[in-house]
């Protein structure tokens, strides 16, 4: 069955995470990619600590598989020239460019649109296509810190601590494609002719954060850094070293946890005034969780999540990333693609993450070697086939 | 100008939050969602600490705007009938329950299908609909911990530690978002007729996690906790203390560190052997580290910040949420929605966090209060007008 955006042309003119990343999730539903790389390349080629990895670092090639990549230096007038041809066929083009520049290069939506009214141009940025910090760099690390990311995990008095990958390009990225599709979806059902969307990372990120968000803006709600304990403050839903391996419980409803304190053999506990209700379990917290350590150290992670299970209350090892890529159920849920690269290799990287009954997503090619498109005349064909 | 989804028919049987979520994005795009409630309401609705929200906790109010709510007893055959007629009527279906419940009731894909073969129906569960996981119970917190989120912020040694809020649950919920709004495309294009989507949180956590998974899949790159210091590793891309509040400086190009160690009085450092190059400063990360944090410590963040702006060096203070909030720029973007409620008062939450030119995201009514939705007859309408 057919892919959802099959014959449809994306022009892409982003680099590193964010704006290739809204173009991944394109690629991965069939549509035509094209990513117009300076001479040098997209600088994400060599994010890599290992030289030997240069030019298709882990990184570029898990985000740009399934693509073409066309090299175009923009300062040349013949190749801005093609630049320009190709924005007035394209259906859709990216770019995450410093606000300003691809209107300076004359590519920017105002140009384009004299030429392609129909074209959907999704610029993303830090702060935004048109406001005073539209000039200030920003990159995953800068919208980190100023969005509050920081300092909202964590324990009260914890060092801000970013977390540790890339999130805020990748939310971000994900919110351009969902707004791409969304412009796609209102222009196939003839609501709109085109569309400029205007991606800020700041604003996406303070979106991912709605869960603290919201309450602050309608309530004042100072966000708390609770560590691992659940939105419900229970002492029962948690994280807690065992006699091997670490788990984090969620129990939360009463059911649950009287299941959870007859597993670990405490039900005595529940009939003691300080312990006795939600209230008074949320108050005398952290002398549960002490006690609820005390008898997780008798078994192994494993087993208590077994145990736990079985009484339907939500429980889980705490894993290292390897150990979830091993769960054996991963095998089946087109999750995984084995793609052939350029040079005859294979790659193993992730697919979008979920599954459709038909036509669902997928690439057959993994991601580019620099300039491996081609032009014959002016009609535009790949060095590889398939 | 028309948002892209009006008139298209949502039936949300999900709750909590990655269901409601994904519907959410839906909504804000136009669609007319009717949430189907039990009796007793989402549970999302007492998500909260102060017993006066009750009903209307703000993380519910934040991702249930401009829908209706219909309450309906499954477990009553009159109201099952009434769910089946709802769902032969409409163009999409989510639904979070644990698998297998919705075919229990009748109200699986196959049954719907037959009535409605257009129908995109969206099921989001823990670990898929399929697998021997699938009874499994799953929330945020337990995907958080399986993931291999908890081992990947931080530094090394550092206890796992979850991301402060429920990042699982938002962040499947956008690709849900982004999977129907795929699917919509592909039917409107008439390339399937409906569709069938399954979004696992696990796969969607590890999606969300792919700049250190596909690393990791494709070269066995082991993640490392690198604290706030960048993928780069240069000590020059890190968080630091200052006079007064902390600065995220994120200097990798050599021109960027040219200018940071000019502007903080430390050129001399870039003669010598240790600091002379990219390697060697890796190399001597944390000796370097120091001397730019003594350095630091002379004047306030928000200082330096404009001084290292000055010369394009991306920096920025580490902010709270709230300070995030009062950014002057912000009031301009559309990121925000002040919307009236069922009882006259008025709740400012977040939109979706992206702009478009014309058309597009935002609600205009507020989360409604349990069973707003009535019917008269054969033909629904909502108790509020708007």
């Amino acid at each position: 069955m057919a892919q959802a955006l099959q014959g449809i042309k994306v022009l892409d003119f982003s680099h590193v995470v964010a704006g290739p990343l809204a173009t991944h999730f394109l690629a991965l539903n069939g549509a035509e990619v094209t990513k117009i790389e300076p001479p040098a390349g997209d600088p994400l080629r060599n994010y890599t600590l290992d030289p030997s990895q240069r030019g298709m670092a882990p990184a570029f090639a898990g985000i740009n598989a399934g693509k073409d990549s066309l090299v175009l230096n923009l300062k040349s007038s013949s190749d801005l020239q093609r630049a320009k041809s190709l924005a007035a066929e394209a259906d859709i083009i990216v770019e995450n460019f410093r606000p300003g520049v691809m209107d300076r290069l004359g590519l920017g939506y105002d140009s384009i649109r004299d030429l392609n009214p129909r074209v959907i141009y999704c610029s993303v940025s830090g702060f935004g296509r048109d406001n005073a910090l539209r000039g200030i760099p920003a990159m995953d690390q800068i919208i980190q810190s100023l969005s509050g990311l920081m300092k909202i995990s964590g324990l009260p008095g914890d060092p801000a601590m970013r977390v540790g990958f890339p999130i805020v390009d990748t939310f971000s990225g994900l919110l351009a494609a969902f707004a791409i599709q969304t412009a796609l979806v209102q222009r196939e059902r003839g609501l709109a002719e085109g569309q400029l969307i205007d991606v800020a990372m700041l604003d996406a990120t303070l979106v991912m954060m709605l869960s603290v968000v919201n309450p602050l803006l309608m309530n004042g709600e100072t966000p708390q850094r609770t560590g691992n304990r659940g939105f419900s403050r229970a002492p029962t839903s948690d994280t807690f070293a065992t006699a091997e391996g670490e788990i984090t419980i969620g129990a939360v409803e009463d059911k649950q946890v009287d299941a959870l304190m007859s597993i670990i053999g405490l039900s005595h506990l529940l009939q003691e005034a300080e312990f006795s209700d939600r209230i008074s379990r949320a108050a005398n917290a952290d002398a549960l969780y002490c006690k609820i350590a005390e008898a997780l150290a008798a078994r192994p992670a494993k087993e208590w999540e077994t145990l736990l299970h079985g009484q339907g209350v939500p429980a889980a090892r705490v894993q290292e990333v390897q150990d979830a890529l091993d769960m054996p159920h991963l095998s089946d849920r087109d999750l995984f693609m084995d793609l052939k690269d350029d040079a005859g290799g294979e790659q193993r990287i992730l697919n979008a993450g979920y599954r459709f009954a038909t036509g669902g997503p997928g690439v057959k090619r993994a991601a580019p070697t620099l300039g491996n498109h081609v032009e014959i005349g002016s009609s535009a064909q790949s060095r590889r086939t398939g």
